[in-house]
């Protein structure tokens, strides 16, 4: 197979915004959408008119499903006033909106448009949970896998109880990247979850003081975290911690050729890779400890920038279980195979750590608008690498490479991008 | 607004295929998209080692509601052997294909890939029809429009009575358009109607004649298809016939960058024009006698082409209902505002007209499997302007300019394509 070759031009991201992600049941996913889009404009540093822009790349996994809207670009487009310009969805479950992005970059790279809006959605919340883990399930193969009860918490437990076998981990390295994930989010104000585990913990922590007993260790904590009725068992050995929330939200890039991208800001990112690869049913990979399509995107997108992954400073990586951060940090190649469970738990991938990950929050606490989410992990990246990242700021060094690793379905779809500031 | 710019790079149809297009109740979308891609292999006049395809672009509206499968892209790569290639979905409703050869062509232009297969596909006889209609109206606004009522053959009547009603036209203009489509149809062998109009009315005709009465004129043919019986209104003025039939189907082009074309063929035929606009709700149209977005599409798709709606020489259209067609040749300006009943009844768009349109038998009457819709309607063009259309080949001219006209929901999206042989 030949590796992707070079764009023929030059693809910045000049602007970000996002809605808070959340549960809002009365609210449609085109309102949502417009929070995005609003915050997007004001984000451009020197303003920006939107009659300028001249097309939208919209990524939703199931408006059909979701909201029982399907055809959702024209419309999003004529709630934002871009009506009568191009408005394409594109689909690839929840990795929809980092194939809308790359779509969006193909599409300045053509030399057809300068200037294009990329946006994710997703409306998650009109449906009873059971009917949303339905409507997620198909995102898997309905006939090979959806069929035989397989939805996703199963499928992610599968690979969970694969990886604990082989490296010998423990449920307890699961919670390491949800205690992480939450106490990043509850630096977010977008984030779906503001109260988090930590801020649980330090409360029964007080409550026990209070009482004059012994303040909790962290194995007490573990203790908590392994309690049935605080943190039950969704599909051994995730339990509820582990899951992302099914969330409402959206986020909007704004991209541009880079020749103009000064226009706009004084501070552009460039996308210096844009990689794309698809997976088969699960029954194709070879084992269940990491995702085929992961490893090739993650290939494809080093040889691209012209990096490897040791100089990857931050990224943000498709967590929508805690197991699937763990596989990412291995198929992205940022820790060695077997070594994902212990590099969270040593804090390699915290705030303060070598590379931090999932600042945000991850889908894990900010929350999982599946259609939003590959658009809001570059958001965070692109905050981060211009120091607007507020209160989560990674700090004490200077971040110039960033990655983002968005996941659809069971791997059939993994889109990574890596972003640079010069 | 800006018009659209030119591609950085040339592109050029090299391959086409699709299934039959019909009811196939036992068989998923995955199966039937095998057929077309096998078809499609088979007509690269130099032969094509699959491996070289680089990446897909799949149309289809919604595997949601119509098979309950989303993420529909990385399993039909998986179906052909493309995986891990990239692979994804594009939905712009029943202009979902149109907009996929769109996204091919830019990703090509890109300089990403030189070869890509652009299909489309959708799978909708396994809902009872009720539930069709349902699924389909989630293209339209369904907070504004089908929340009120307004499915497709609604709005489609809505158009029609306006347009009745505006030029004064009859429901005998609409018939014309079913049965020119149903007779081409009739020539076509991957199409839904076998059995024509024609057809129907021939036997009658000659049940009448053993009987010993006069053979009808066709005032009496006009008779029977205003027959409640046979033809019975579905949403007046439009009967039966006038609506195009839920199908399944698929059906896959193969595009490459123009300069490597002549390595599949020594007659590739040259896209140049692609050209797309959105629409806002219908609320917003000025008046229902013309679809906005294909109005602006068709003008951005000339200027492009750098030529006029008189030098194109045929065309497909997006007949979904008969009414359709005659919006769509004042909307391309093939005849002027008010002249398109007059123009079918006058032969002007048969096959030995000036303009023959849907010379396929057209959504009428070849069918419409709606995600496969647009590159079929490309195909037929890729197939007149190469001499390959069998028995319904347009003769006595010949054939250089043809473009392909395709509409999403209630004029959500529209795509027009021109193609050139040189």
């Amino acid at each position: 197979m030949r590796g992707p070759r070079k764009l023929g031009r030059g693809v910045a991201i000049v602007g970000a915004g996002s809605s808070r992600f959340g549960a809002f049941p009365d609210r449609a996913s085109r309102e949502i959408f417009v929070d995005a889009f609003v915050e997007t404009l004001a984000s451009v540093d020197k303003g920006i008119d939107p009659k300028e822009i001249e097309a939208l790349y919209l990524g939703c996994f199931s408006g059909d499903l979701f909201e029982g809207q399907g055809h959702l670009a024209p419309i999003i487009a004529d709630w934002i006033g871009l009506t009568p310009k191009p408005a394409v969805r594109v689909e690839g479950a929840c990795g929809s909106s980092g194939l809308a992005l790359r779509q969006g970059i193909m599409a300045i790279a053509s030399g057809l448009y300068d200037l294009v809006l990329v946006g994710g959605v997703e409306k998650m919340t009109s449906l009873p949970t059971d009917r949303v883990t339905d409507a997620l399930a198909a995102a898997s193969d309905v006939i090979y896998e959806a069929a035989i009860g397989f939805t996703f918490p199963g499928v992610f437990a599968a690979i969970a109880t694969a990886y604990l076998d082989r490296y010998g981990a423990a449920p307890e390295h699961l919670m390491r990247v949800a205690i992480k994930n939450h106490e990043n989010a509850a630096l977010n104000p977008k984030a779906h979850f503001s109260q988090t585990i930590r801020a649980i913990m330090e409360a029964r922590r007080e409550k026990t003081r209070q009482r004059g007993g012994a303040i909790p260790n962290w194995r007490d904590e573990m203790d908590f975290l392994r309690d049935p009725q605080a943190n039950p068992v969704v599909a051994w050995p995730l339990r509820l911690f582990d899951c992302s929330p099914i969330s409402d939200g959206a986020t909007c890039l704004l991209i541009c050729a880079e020749e103009i991208a000064r226009e706009f800001t004084d501070d552009p990112i460039r996308v210096v890779a844009s990689a794309h690869a698809s997976g088969g049913a699960l029954a194709s990979w070879d084992g269940l400890t990491s995702i085929p399509a992961a490893r090739i995107a993650a290939q494809q997108a080093y040889e691209m920038a012209g990096i490897g992954p040791k100089e990857v400073q931050l990224a943000e990586v498709h967590d929508c279980f805690t197991i699937a951060e763990i596989v990412a940090l291995e198929d992205l190649g940022l820790v060695g195979p077997g070594r994902g469970a212990w590099a969270t738990a040593e804090g390699v991938t915290a705030r303060d750590g070598l590379v931090p990950v999932n600042t945000s929050g991850g889908l894990k606490a900010k929350g999982h608008p599946v259609g939003a989410t590959g658009a809001a992990q570059v958001m965070e990246i692109w905050h981060q690498l211009r120091g607007q990242a507020g209160a989560r700021q990674v700090g004490g060094r200077d971040l110039r490479l960033g990655l983002a690793h968005n996941i659809g379905g069971t791997g059939g779809t993994c889109v990574v991008h890596i972003l640079e500031r010069r």
